[in-house]
Order: structure tokens, then sequence, then C-alpha cells
């Protein structure tokens, strides 16, 4: 896509509500990944926003009673959701198609991505190319899901770049050979008819970049956010969940610091863990009923201040 | 609600899409039945984001190829739904709560009602003062959900609004004794104790007015008009489709003219319709098949122009 | 509707997931309030669907390692909510108009309600009779939306009852009277032409009871329960939530385990309230940073073996 | 996902609608492109529960008027959706991703894939070996997003099928020696590290087989259906949708009839075409108002029967 279609450098006069923080930021592409990038491209409404839709529920119920930012964070911590609702945001993101296959499954948004049927996908492709926890890492031992935090070994990581540039390459030079049409768009060989691109693209790998423009309302992408920035989220999503966090933080600046005071940053104690808590906060030695050892060390890290050793069943 | 709280006369700067049309209205009250009305509160998009969405998704493969009115109508006719989807439209409304307990039915919408558990509602009644087809009317004979478009005699036309009123009045003068509350807010009986407003509320008829704020895209919301223009729709909740028409038309007229010639104006012919109109094409009799004779009358509606007693089955 | 058209009473044999305990009270009428019912009319999957759905989205990752209420305690605890969604309930409910209109705001359902537009509505009114928390009360002082729990001195109950019940005759009687039919279905006054039906229920108070079908899935209903069951829900539709917790109880046992456990009677602290218990749980005295007394009480009951006294910031 | 997990030979009893045709199939993989398939593992109603649902909604408005297939006739026609929203169907599906990538889009259903992050993948890539439309064909010259029917010269495509076999072969290999493992799941070499699965994944193409638990209403399902089986959609997914379409006659025969005639095998006129055609149907020359030439074609398209070259507009 090129960018003189959708990059709008004019002004124009509304009556409508203006974020002056979104407007400084919109249509500038934010960087994540290598190659990926987020984009502002319309928003609706702000935190005043939430606070009008809430009084239109609670009519003289509220009014003069609470501050605004009261009255989100309020509204924020008894889960009284519609309100969030009512503020829009719409962005255009470029991401590797396994980030894409994650993020799509949020359902309660509206979507219009790049069709590889209709176009040919650029030559760009997620590489990683330093080890650790944000790149190239083994599997954890601890978390079937996840990478570990480790640095892995120069000449092996050297040996993985090299595989997954191998992998670029080739699959990209076979997707141009399977359409008989070459990086410039031109027919390679006169004499063939080569494959529809629908079928050809079936030879790219999943790292590689697609595009979507992207929609949702302000609940559904709090609720992005905190599934898709949580530690156990892969690491190449998660880069896109911190910049939407900073794109919140300056839009809807009351709205995001309740999100983070109760949400994001809140814990949640389930009925044993509440029972374990009050026995010693009364000063008892917690017999932590049926919880088993995984989920007595996961209490114990909610609470880093508590010295867990002078429990008898903390073992 | 104080209108103060959510009109705004300002002006600001902003390098979003800009509907002139749309801000001419915004936040005016258009009226609807005796005491409703539709405000438009924000709106995000115009025809050209429509367009600007559609070739994110086609990127090179529809470039400079179509005009833009000429790519709304593609998008429309074959049913690409997804990038009307990329405008969206927030109102406040207010109607008669049997009008909301079908307009609430429409669930790809975000919603905040005004909540008489918190608030006390207004004396607002729906109050319909003249007979036929858009007031009062006696039961369709033929159409089992609908009420004809006959014109009531006077008296007891007359008799038929006083009732209404009457339990306007009753219904509004009960609600209030129950809270012991009188109209000013002040405690009738000081030594009673009066019910809670949620439970006050359950004697108010389903005329008296409530408010909400509804948001949702444009695919969605041509799919409420569809549905709600309908002439089997209740004529109540079709004179706010009518008007949520007027405002399409102004927001974005080529996606809207698009809507009427391929959807709302549209027709659908099923298989068998097909059959007897090529027979007919091809100048045979035809023979309906299985068709009623129901739907053979619908058939002939579809044609005004076709002279039915041509055909032998047709009668 | 007849139950004649819904009751079977025929067993049939399947291949599917059977729970024993709900077809014990398959197409039962659960009573509800004075009039209402639930009645389970399908359902698919039990626990084990649950399972099976998360085997195959960890593949060989949790294969042999954990019991299958281990694996559903996990995905509860985790929120992994999607393997939730693979089972779905079917119920037939009746209930006031006015809790229909709380319980339709849950959009992820599907929904069949009586028609007043094609048909007329049973002569059934919700009329509570005693006084109390889960009857007629006051106003609540302390919550703007609830009625507290005391009870109504005994003639001023009477008064409104009677009160109650008078709107219920008047506005059903009105109802037949605006269609000039009665209650047996015969024309009142030939001369006269009467109202239709969509029009003549506006005057019918949202103390009636409609019916519909509603269909959902487990991980909806779960969230259902959640939000009316809580405390500040009205009690009429508390009353539904309850017995919905029970029929999952028979229905879904480990799961619903899982839900009390993490979900309905766990609890969740906010940054605030981690950084106070992390302050007392090492023996300090907590400044409760920015936290509003209305927030330090909240806090407090959350912890009943809590002597809050001993806190200098806590009166 | 060993198939020992889910395939239940056992018979119950239950007191729900069965469905003799689905039960005969149930569990069974019906075979879809070389190596997916379709299983049903679980379904809630037929044609009854439609009309049952319906009856709730109409009352006493439907009983005994209508057969229940011409009730559902009448439903499908009018298009009230909400009584075919009251089954459902439980799917167990193996397809190549970048079919999953369309498939998802619909975005009303449950999902539970297979995950990548937890577990390896399988040696199981779409591998088209023949030419022509539903193999492997050019790119469309009249359709950007279509392939073309024509067979491929043998060599050209023999060539094409080596280049989709060595792109398989490659990536699976990479994939197993970025991991460190080997196809039978051994260590390859101690002394590396290796990568995570849910970074390895990235280098494998999206022909690569996934498999998904896929549950939704049989409304949406029908929805799938028309868009998926239409012959714009790609022939890898239509070849899904026809065997749904098959499982659906099996299952709700009545509501499938209707389905196919009115909506899959119906035609919608605009208001342009309407005009066209009444015109003809009064035996005038047609103007075609401001039809493109393309639009003409598209019209004439929908009836086989009409000579066109009698237009005088029409060339």
């Amino acid at each position: 896509m090129s960018d003189q279609d959708i990059i709008m450098n004019e002004e124009y006069t509304t009556k409508r509500v203006v974020s002056k923080a979104l407007e400084d930021i919109l249509y500038k592409e934010l960087k994540v990944l290598d190659k990926g990038f987020i984009r502002v491209i319309d928003y609706m409404g702000d935190d005043a926003a939430i606070v009008q839709a809430a009084r239109v529920s609670y009519g003289k119920g509220t009014k003069h009673k609470q501050t605004d930012r009261g009255l989100i964070r309020y509204l924020m911590k008894h889960a009284h959701t519609s309100p969030f609702e009512m503020c829009e945001l719409k962005l255009h993101v470029k991401m590797p198609i396994f980030v894409a296959r994650q993020w799509i499954r949020h359902r309660t948004a509206n979507v219009n991505e790049y069709s590889a049927r209709y176009s040919i996908l650029s030559d760009d492709f997620y590489t990683p190319e330093k080890s650790g926890e944000s790149g190239i890492a083994s599997q954890s031992e601890s978390n079937k899901q996840c990478r570990d935090g480790n640095d892995i070994d120069a000449n092996e990581l050297a040996a993985i770049i090299q595989e997954i540039k191998d992998s670029n390459d080739q699959s990209y030079g076979r997707y141009h050979r399977l359409m008989n049409v070459d990086i410039d768009g031109e027919i390679i060989d006169p004499n063939k008819a080569g494959v529809a691109r629908e079928l050809a693209r079936m030879v790219l790998p999943t790292n590689i970049y697609t595009e979507m423009y992207w929609k949702l309302d302000l609940h559904n992408l709090l609720h992005f956010i905190r599934l898709r920035i949580h530690p156990h989220a892969q690491y190449e999503i998660r880069a896109y969940a911190e910049v939407m966090l900073d794109i919140m933080r300056q839009w809807v600046p009351a709205a995001c610091e309740a999100f983070e005071d109760y949400s994001l940053n809140g814990i949640s104690l389930s009925n044993q863990e509440q029972a374990a808590l009050n026995a010693i906060l009364s000063g008892k030695d917690p017999d932590f009923g049926t919880m088993s050892k995984r989920e007595i060390r996961e209490f114990a890290s909610k609470f880093p201040k508590l010295d867990m050793d002078q429990f008898s069943k903390a073992a």
C-alpha cells in the first residue's frame, strides 16, 4: 500500500471530542519488531466520552457526586464495562502472519487484511537477530508454551539466524518461480503459465509480514492488551501490546491508569488463597487446604514480602 | 440528563476524516414520534474510509482501477462487508421501552441505557393521537404481526386515546406513590419508607420513554435499517430507521446509494421464482412448480408490469 | 405455549456425550419468583468436552500430565476460556419484562422471545408479597442502585402490595379493552374496531411475564452468573442466576467448582491494595497511598480477620 | 491427537432431540483435500428445534397454521434468522493454515486450535497433484482473486508439484533442525540448545495442516457455507463448504432445502435490474439506465433464457 493513499496532513475543524495527544501521533508509524508497525488511523472519544456515557446510564444518580477520574476508577473496579465501549480506535498494523494468527482470535473487532489472493506479498520477513527472551531462545523447561530467557551460544545463534534467512530467501524465490513472475513483476519464462497468486502463496512461511486495518472499542482493546502483554504471551505479540499500552496512556490517561491499577497490575486470590491469607493475618500457621505445591508457590509469588519458611506446610 | 453536560459548541482542529454534513447536525435533536429523538454524538470515517480499508485488503489489486463510488458499489453488490465496518456512528436516542426492546435485539452494538435503578424516569410517554398506519389502527387481517392502515371511527379513536392517557397518568402516579416521592422529588408521607426505585419502576408501562447511547459500525447500522425500515416492522421503530437513513445519506452518500440500490430496494428470487421467470422470458406458460398460491402472489407483486392473468396456473 | 408442543418423554439412543444429571431434570420447570421458571431444553457437552477441546489445543503437550479436574482448574485459573465455549446450554425461561431487559444485555447468546405482536400475553404478573431483601424494600442509603434489606411496616406493606395488584388488574383490563377482546378471546363490542396487539401491549407494565428460549455457551453462561448473582444485581435476576448455578453444579461439576473457587468466590486486589497488604505482611503500618476512605473500607472487608484498628491511617 | 481420546463407540440414552442421520456419521472422518477432514463431534437440535423456537416467538399466532416445513420455508424466506440459531454443531476439522486463515474470519463461532507453541506439528502438507480448477491453475485473467480453470502443460505441472514438495521437505527439515529435535523426537546434537517451538514454527509454510474444534449455530453455519461455497471463494475452502452442505442435508433437511431454494440458489436484483426486467416484461426495449457494460453482462447471466441481442443497449 502506497502511503500517499492514506497519510493526511491537512487539518479540519470538528465539534467532536478531540484527543490532542493522539492527533500528534496520527498516521505515524510506531515501529514494532524488525519491520512491523502500528499506526493510529482514527479514534472516537476519550476519557470524557466514558464519563458522558456512564452519566446517561446513571442519570441524576451520579451527578456532581464524583470527579471524572473517580467515576472512571469506580467503573473499572466494578467491571462496569459498557461505558468503555463508547470509545473506538482504528489502527493500521503490520505484523508477521504467525502474530496475525494469534491476533485474529480476538473476535470483537473489525478487520481488513491485505489479501494475498489479490496482490503479491512484499519481501518482508521477521528475522530475529539476537538471543534472549525477546529474540532467539530455547524451549522453556517449566512452561510448555514459552521460550526461556537464556542467551544462546554465539556460534549456534549465527547458524540459527542463517537458517531463518535461508528460509526467507528460498521461500520468497520459490513463491515467484511458482507465479512465473520475478521480483520486478516481469514474467520469467514466456512459455510457462505460472500458478495463481492464491496458490503460490502457500509456500510462504508464517514469519512473512502481513498488514491489516483493525478497529475495536476500548473495552475490548484493554482486554486484548491484558491477555497479550502477559509474560506467557509470545514475545512477538507482546511487543505490539506494549506499544498499544503506550497509545492508551496518551489517549485515555484516566482509563489507562485505572486499567493498570485494577486489572493489569491487580492480582486475584482464589477461595483457598483467601483462607490461607486470613489465617496468616490472624497470626496462625495456614494449612493450605487442598492446594498443590505448585499452587502454594504461586500464592507465595503474589506476596514477595512474606517469609514462607515460617509456615510448616509450605515446604 | 442535563444537556449542558454533553452539548459542545466549541470547534477543534483534527487531522482525522471529517464529514461536513454530519458536523452540521452534530448534537442536534432530530425529532422522532411525539417525544423521541436521535442525536448524532460522534462518528468515525466516511465514504473515503470504506475505500481506504478496501484498498488495504486488495493492495495493488485495485489501485487506479475503479473510482471510489464504483468500488463501493462493487463491495456492496458482492457483500464484501468488512470495509463498511470501518465506519462507526454513536447516537443518543430517546425511544419508548417497547421500541427499545426491539432495538436491543441487534446485538452487535455498544449500549449505555438510562438506568431506572439509579434514577427516576421522567414523565414522558408515547401517546399516538391520530389513526391510521402511522398511529392507532386495528389488527391486520392478513399479517399476524401488523396493524392495518385503516382509520378508526372518531368516537372510538377518542376513547382509545383517553384510555392510553389514563394509563400514563395512573401508572406514573402509582410509580411515585410506591416510591413515596412526589413529582418534585419531595417525600410524600414522612411516616412511610417507600419502595426502592428498582421495584417501583415495574408498574410503569412500556410506552414510557427511555434513553440510550448506542454505537455501532456502518455494516451493522445498514443491517438495522434494512430490517427495521421494512413494512412489516412496527411503525414506531420504522420511524427511527427512517431518520437513520436520512443521516446515512448525509454521512456516507455513496455507500447509502449503493445500499438503497442493491439491498434496500433490491429483491431476491428463489430457485422456483427464477424457473417461472425464465419460462415467461422464453414465452412459455410457467407451471410454478411447487409454489403455493401465496408464493405465486408474492412473485407477482415483484413484477408489477406483469399481466398474471395470461398464465393458466396463476389463478 | 402449550406444553405438549415441547415436553418429550421418549428416550432415544445417542453416541454423543450425555449428562445423566441433566437428563433427570430435562424439560422440568424449575420455579423462580412467583410465576417464573427455568427449563433445560437441550445441552451439548459436559466436563469431558472441555478437556477434549483443550487437548486439541495443547496436543501432546498436555497428555497424561494432568487429571481432567486438574486441567479444568488450570484453564479456569489462567482464564483460558475457549475450551469452556465448547459446551452449550439451551433454556426456556419465563421472567418479568424488567428482568428480561437486564438479561438481554448479555449479547453473546441466541434468543427467541414470545412476541406480543403475534400473540396476546397471559395474565401473569410478578407480585412480590413479603418485605425484605428478596421482596419489597426501600431504597438503599449506601448504594444508589439497590434496595436495602429491612422489613417494611405491615400496614405500609399491605398498601404497597395492593397498589401493585391494582396496577396488574387495571393494566390487563385496559390491554383487553384496547384490543376490544375479552379474556376468553371474544370480541367485546362488535361495533368497535379495536387496536392492534402491537399497540395495545404498550400499556402493560414491565412486571408482566414474558418467555424466551435462550441458548449460549458455558463460558458466557458463567459470565452471566458471575455478574447477575452479585449482591449488587437486582434480587429478581439474582434468583434466576442462583437456579442456573445449581444447574451448572449438576451439569459440569468440575468446571463449576473451579468457577466458584477462582472466579465467583475469588477476590481481586488492586496495585494499591497489594502494597498495603505487603506492608502489613512485613509487620509495618500501611500508609494506604492514595486510597480513599471508601477504598480502605472495601479493602478491610476483603480480610475479615484483619484488625484494622491497629493501623494509624485506617480510621 | 490420538484418536482413542475422542472416538466414542458407546451408546447412551437421552431425552434430547436426536438426529438419526448425524448419529450415523458421528466421529467419522469425512475426507477433504489430500489430508484434511471434517468430523462431526456433537450437535444440538434438528429441524424440529427450529420450529419449536419459532413457536415460542409466535405463540398461539402460528399454532396449527402451518406444517413444520412450511414454517421453516417462511422463516428462511423472510430472513427470520433467530430460530435457526437454536441448532448448534461442533466439528473437528483438519485444514491447511492458509484455509484456516480464511475460515477464522467468521467471528461468530467457538474455536480451539492445535497450538504449535505447545506441540510439534505433524508432517502433513497440502500438495495438489493435478491441474485445473480444483488443483494447480494459473491466475484468472478476469478475476483478480481467482485461478482460472485451465489445465497446465504436463511438464510445467510436474515442475510445479516438485517445487511444492521441495518446499514441504525443506521447511519441515529446517523446523526440526531449528528445534534440534529429529522426526522421532530425539535430540539431534547434544551440544546445541535448539530453538523454542513457538519460534521454530515460523519457518513452516501455510500449506501445512492444522486442526481445530469449531462450534457454531446453524444460522452462522449457513452463512459460512453461502460465502465459502461461492465460485469466487478459493477452491480449497470450497471443498470444506461442500462437505458441510452434505452434512446439513442430512442433519436439517427442511432447513437445508429452504436455504438452497431461497439463499444459496436465489438471486438478487438491484433497483436498476428490476427496472430493466420490468421493461422487458412489458415488451419494451430496456435502456439499462446507468448500468455499466459489466453490470449488463451480470444481469444477462442471471436469465440464461433471455436473448440479449434483441435489445439495442445490450451490445
